[in-house]
């Protein structure tokens, strides 16, 4: 097979051109020049945001396919988008490639790349391509735009706020766990095949945070990147409170409840620690409760659940069967 | 020495933000949220340009301290904004950080960020930290503003037009070269010395991209960052027309003059292929050659020198001694 080592920058520079469609009349300048010039939003706010996936630290390419890997690199950096109720406008990728990297994975990671990127509303303008000495290194900068008084931060919830979850909770992390176990995926019930599908092709919310966004029914809003019980402290450290989650409230994945009896591990554990799942926590105060409610039959189908609250008192805790014990610490990245 | 795997990212990210000032009101949402909110620009289009520096890539912690590689890092990407014309507005960075990687230089990487950054008028916005099971890896993405019809590109230069660089060429090669050989730099005379800060800190050339870009005078632009051969080749082929250098014109920096001679390689082969210069190569029509140089004259004593010119017939060449060569291929990243 034929690696990235055998073609000359402007060579991988021209196969990633003829991946990307025309651009629209808001780009002026595209692919090609020192760097992309585009209209700026009208009457709205820019949103900015990066985030990168690195070999061996968020993917193995013995495990994940180049094209999901180049489609959650998107993923993960519009659910921050999502989380402050933005709409994606562009992307700009910038790739440390490995030398020995197959050139078809180098088609099919940018053709990731760019579907992900299309299928919700954003274009590839930019960006840059470098060689890496070791891990594949995908990153990608989203800009996305969201009208002033919509913007959902971190830092707007108060104590006494309901936690509202989109989705389910678990299943990437069990997803991954299958991928590390070597599992043959063909092989694997429904479930834990979703878990896996959960994991490499996350769903950033766009459309539930624009929605929610657009109803101020909200106070605050995180994505859960690292989990959870991350997202839940990293809400109420912003604002100032405490929290309290409820364990047999939680939606958790049917896949990760399976894989962690069967790994002997605590099913809400399990879900409340593990990270990957991308969805989104709201901070509801009770008296916007039913509009949030209202504003969120909107979202398509997706579920929304009452997982918690914030509160006065300091501190992260989980009740269960009537009993607090403290909420498990998050993926930490460092 | 303690390392940052010793840190929890919360209390890298804590570090960052001490390092960074008070975001100025056009950033609405700043550093610690999903993603960063700023009022766009008014009345100009936005440039946007992402560009990574990758050890033992692009430089090597044994040689250069890690301020110098912030500082590079940006600069680099500031450099892309120049050659549009624009003026730089905000900057995200995403850093991958080997767990041995001291706390120390990861101070010193984030100060030489954001002072590079705030010395050009670009405030550091938002960005990512990861772990890198390799190489330490700093992505930047540079967010600037220019007016509409101000924009400079690659692609609006024509057969006949002359070709100007800014500053000098072949400097950042022979200071690679300095550091590759192991010389010790306190030793160096002015010259070669000069060489080395050269590759480690270029500037980027702003206020010219600015000034020629408000003149109009230039029909197109490019920076040196893989050097000048290459740099010309592609600006040639942007425009669909071939090229011709005049060897005796070529600004060679001293020390490179002085590091080819004592290498015993061609001065002239190594400045044109030498890369990080980071100055500007402009395409100027004759007739607009003296508003060119008028303008130029408001570049705070940066020179300007004529190297060559665009031309019908294809191909790329450099004359001397009054005959024509074939121009060397610039530095090819794969």
């Amino acid at each position: 097979l034929p690696a990235v080592s055998s073609l000359r920058e402007s060579d991988l520079v021209a196969r990633l051109r003829r991946r990307v469609g025309t651009p629209p009349a808001w780009i002026t300048i595209g692919i090609g020049d020192d760097a992309a010039v585009v209209e700026p939003p009208r009457g709205a706010l820019e949103v900015l945001t990066t985030d990168s996936l690195i070999e061996d630290v968020h993917f193995r390419r013995a495990w994940t396919a180049a094209r999901a890997i180049g489609g959650k690199a998107v993923a993960v950096n519009l659910s921050d988008l999502a989380a402050m109720g933005a709409t994606p406008r562009a992307i700009l990728l910038s790739l440390a490639l490995p030398a020995d990297l197959p050139v078809d994975d180098f088609d099919a990671l940018v053709d990731g790349v760019v579907s992900a990127a299309e299928s919700h509303g954003a274009v590839l303008a930019g960006g840059n391509l470098a060689r890496s000495p070791g891990p594949l290194v995908v990153d990608v900068t989203a800009i996305g735009e969201v009208r002033r008084r919509r913007v959902l931060s971190r830092s707007g919830a108060r104590a006494g706020e309901y936690l509202y979850l989109t989705g389910s909770v678990g299943g990437a992390a069990a997803g991954l766990a299958l991928l590390a176990s070597g599992a043959d995926r063909e092989a694997l019930e429904p479930t834990l095949k979703e878990c896996i599908d959960r994991y490499e092709q996350p769903v950033p919310r766009l459309r539930c945070g624009r929605v929610v966004a657009g109803s101020r029914a909200a106070s605050g809003c995180i994505d859960l990147s690292d989990g959870l019980a991350s997202a839940a402290r990293q809400l109420a450290e912003a604002s100032g409170t405490g929290l309290l989650l409820e364990a047999e409230a939680l939606p958790i994945h049917p896949g990760a409840s399976t894989w962690a009896s069967r790994a002997d591990l605590d099913a809400v554990q399990f879900a409340v620690a593990g990270g990957e799942d991308y969805e989104l926590l709201f901070a509801v105060p009770a008296r916007r409760e039913r509009a949030f409610l209202a504003a969120f039959r909107r979202c398509r189908d997706l579920p929304v659940t009452r997982v918690g609250r914030l509160r006065a008192e300091p501190g992260a805790w989980i009740s269960r069967a009537g009993s607090l014990e403290p909420l498990p610490t998050g993926f930490e990245h460092f």
